[in-house]
C-alpha cells in the first residue's frame, strides 16, 4: 500500500480529515486520531509479553482494518501474522502484502470460499476455520480447483456460545475429514472465548478462561489420540491472553483492541484490581471533535455523533477533562455536559471510543500524530469489507 | 453520477455486492437491498401527500446519502431539494447534480464555511442555519471571498434541546445580523423537533408539536413584526409530518425515512393506533445476510453483526419470518433463534435494520431488486461524508 497514491485528488475536509505535515490544529473534525508513541508502545510491550511468555502473536486485524497498523505490530511487535473475520478483510491484507492471514470464523458460501482459495496467490499463508463437516468438501474443492493449499483450524466453541464444535467426536470427525482431503492442511484449533473478555471482575474472567482451557486441553488430547496433535492452539483477546499464553495449552495469541484501546475495555479489572487503562495499556485512539454550537450555556454540542462511532458498548469518554461529559448522541450530534460553560465554539475535545471495532469501520482513515504534527494518514484499508 | 464509472474494476464481493442483471439469489452478503417497487411507492406517496396538503417536501439525505435516491424523489416525489447535516455531504450532492440544499445544522469550522461557501459555484442554492450571532460575520465573509450568496435560515430550538435559538430576542438579533450581511440572504426558520419522532404514541407526539408550533408561530410573528417575514418554515419527520404541514405555519417538511423505513419507526403509531408499517410506509431497505453456521440445532449465526447496521435503535427484525428471531449481535455475527432448527447453511435472510440513517452510513452500495432481479446498483455517495 503505497500511502502516497492514496492522497492524489484529495481534497481536506471531503475525502480526508488531514495530510502529512499538517499541524494537529488544523485536522479537519470529526475523524480518528493516533497517538502514534501509544500506540507503538502498546505494540512493543505487547510483543515483548508474547516473546517472554514462549508464544506467538497474531494481532486482529477486524480490529484495526489497516494494512499499516499490521505491518507495525509485525516490524516492532513481532506478530506472526493477522486476523481477520472476512474473506474480503483477507484480501485487503493480502493485497496489502501481508503474508500470514488467518480468517478466524467460518466460509460457507461458494463465491467467498472460491475467492478466499484463490488466495494463496498472492504469497499468502491461508488458514480459515471450520466448523461443519460439510464445510471440508467444499474448501477442498476449491483449493484444488486453484491448485492451492488452505489451512485449516477446527473451531471450537469453548463458552461464547455462537460458532464451532461443542464435543470431541466432533471436532476429531472435522480434524479427520480435512486430513484426508486433498488441497487443505490440518492445522490446529481456534479456541477464542469472546463472550468473557469485557467482563469487568479478573476473577470472572479467569473462571470462565479456566473452563475455556480445560476444554482446550481435552480437544487436544483427543486430537493428539487420534494421531492428528494440532500444530496451532489459537485464540486469547486482550481481557484474557495472560490466561491462554500460561495455559501450556495455547501457542498463538489474536489480541486486537490492546493496541488501540476503548471506554469499554478500559473498564476492566486487572488481577490487582485495576483498571487496563491506568497501566496496562494506553489510550492511541480518539474521536476528534469540535464544538459547533453552544446555544445553552450549560450544553455543547459537537460534531461526533452515531455516524463516527458505535455505541453499542456505551458513550465515548471526554479524554483527559473531567469537566465536561458527553451524555447523548444522535446522527451527527454528540451533547456535551458543560456545567461550567467552559467550552467554546470550535474548541476540539478527544473522545475515547466505547468500542474501537465497529468504530473504526465507519472511518476512512487514520490521522497519526506526533508532538503536535500529523505524521502520517493511514487508509483503514479493509473499512466495510463485509462480505 | 455516472453508475457506470463506479462498476469499472469493481470484483463482486471484494468491492461490491452484485452487478446489475444478476439474479437477487446471487447477491454477495452482508449488503443492503433496496425493494424498488415499495421504495418508488413511498415516493410517490409522499410527494402526493405534500401537493394535497399545499406544502413542498425537501427530502432528508442524511438518511439515504445517495444522489440516485434523492433524483427519485425530485422526479417521482416532486421533493423540492435536499437536506444534509454536513458540507462534505452537500458536496457530494452538488457534484451528484442536486441543485437545491439545505445544511439543516451548523457550520462554524472556518475551513469547513469556506468550502460551503465555494458551493453556489456548482449552480447549487446553497441554504444553512445559524444559531449564533457570531457565525453571521464568519459565513458573510466567506461568501464575499467567493463572490457566492448563502442563504441562512434561524435555527429555533422547538424541543429537541439541541442546537437552535430559544427565544425570539435571539431569533430576531440572528435575521436582523443575516439580513444585514453581505453575502447573505435571510431566508427563513428551521424548526425541527427530532426528540418526539420515534415516541410510539401518537397523543404523545402531538402534544410536543403543539408546543413546538405555538413556539414557531410566536417566533414567525416576532419576525414578521420585525420586518423579516420568513420566506421558508421548514421542519418535520416521519413521525410528525402531518401535524407541520396542518399547522398553517411550516411551508415545507423534512422527510427521510420514510422512504425506506425502518424496525424503529415502524414501531410508532398512527392516529387509528395502527403501526405505521402497516399501511402508512412500506420496508424498502433491508439488510441482505446468509446464515454461515449452525453448530448448534436451536440456533444459527449469520453473517450481519455490528459492521453494517447500527443498534443504537434496538435489534434488527427478521423481515416475513416469525419462525426465527435476531437475537444478538457482535462485531461480525448474529446470532438467530432458530428453535425449530428449520434455517439452512447459505440461506438468505432479510433484516429490517433497527436505524436506517447510521445503518446506510456503513454501506458502500445500495442494491436495487425488482421481480428476482438486480436492475440497480447505487452507490452511497455520501458515505462516511462526516466532515
Amino acid at each position: 500500500m503505497n500511502a502516497k497514491t492514496d492522497f492524489i485528488d484529495c481534497e481536506v475536509g471531503y475525502d480526508i480529515p488531514a495530510l502529512p505535515g499538517m499541524d494537529e490544529a488544523d485536522i479537519q473534525t470529526p475523524c480518528l486520531v493516533l497517538d502514534l508513541d501509544a500506540l507503538e508502545r502498546n505494540i512493543v510491550k505487547m510483543g515483548e509479553y508474547a516473546q517472554a511468555h514462549g508464544v506467538h502473536h497474531r494481532s486482529h486485524g477486524k480490529m484495526h482494518k489497516s494494512v499499516d497498523v499490521q505491518k507495525l505490530q509485525e516490524s516492532l511487535g513481532g506478530a506472526v501474522g493477522v486476523c481477520c473475520q472476512k474473506v474480503s478483510e483477507a484480501e485487503a491484507f493480502a493485497r496489502g502484502g501481508i503474508r500470514d492471514i488467518l480468517v478466524s470464523n467460518q466460509v460457507r458460501d461458494l463465491g467467498k470460499i472460491d475467492r478466499l482459495a484463490h488466495l494463496p496467490s498472492y504469497g499468502a499463508r491461508i488458514i480459515v476455520c471450520v466448523d461443519d463437516v460439510a464445510n471440508v468438501t467444499e474448501l477442498s474443492n476449491a483449493a484444488q480447483k486453484h491448485g492451492t493449499i488452505l489451512e485449516c483450524l477446527v473451531e471450537i466453541d469453548c463458552g461464547a456460545n455462537r460458532c464451532g464444535a461443542a464435543t470431541t467426536d466432533e471436532a476429531v470427525g472435522i480434524a479427520k475429514a480435512i486430513d484426508a482431503a486433498p488441497g487443505l492442511t490440518f492445522t490446529g484449533i481456534q479456541a477464542y472465548q469472546g463472550a468473557m473478555q469485557h467482563l469487568e471482575s479478573y476473577t470472572e474472567r479467569k473462571a470462565k478462561l479456566d473452563i475455556a482451557i480445560a476444554l482446550v486441553k481435552t480437544m487436544v488430547e483427543a486430537l493428539q489420540a487420534a494421531g492428528l496433535p494440532p500444530g496451532l492452539v489459537t485464540g486469547g483477546g486482550t481481557g484474557s491472553y495472560y490466561f491462554e499464553s500460561k495455559s501450556g495449552i495455547y501457542n498463538e495469541l489474536q489480541c486486537g483492541s490492546y493496541a488501540f484501546m476503548d471506554a469499554d475495555y478500559g473498564r476492566i479489572k486487572d488481577e490487582d484490581g485495576n483498571r487496563i487503562d491506568q497501566g496496562e495499556w494506553e489510550n492511541a485512539l480518539f474521536i476528534l471533535t469540535s464544538v459547533m454550537s453552544h446555544a445553552k450555556p450549560d450544553q455543547a454540542v459537537c460534531d461526533a455523533g452515531l455516524k463516527v462511532q458505535s455505541l453499542d458498548s456505551g458513550l465515548p469518554v471526554v479524554h483527559g477533562r473531567d469537566d465536561v461529559t458527553y451524555i447523548n448522541a444522535s446522527d451527527e450530534h454528540g451533547v456535551i455536559e458543560d456545567r461550567h460553560g467552559v467550552l467554546r465554539i470550535n474548541e476540539k475535545l478527544k473522545l475515547i471510543p466505547g468500542h474501537c471495532d465497529p468504530t473504526c469501520n465507519l472511518h476512512d482513515w487514520y490521522v497519526g500524530v506526533r508532538n503536535g504534527k500529523v505524521e502520517v494518514v493511514w487508509p483503514v484499508s479493509a473499512r466495510g469489507k463485509s462480505y
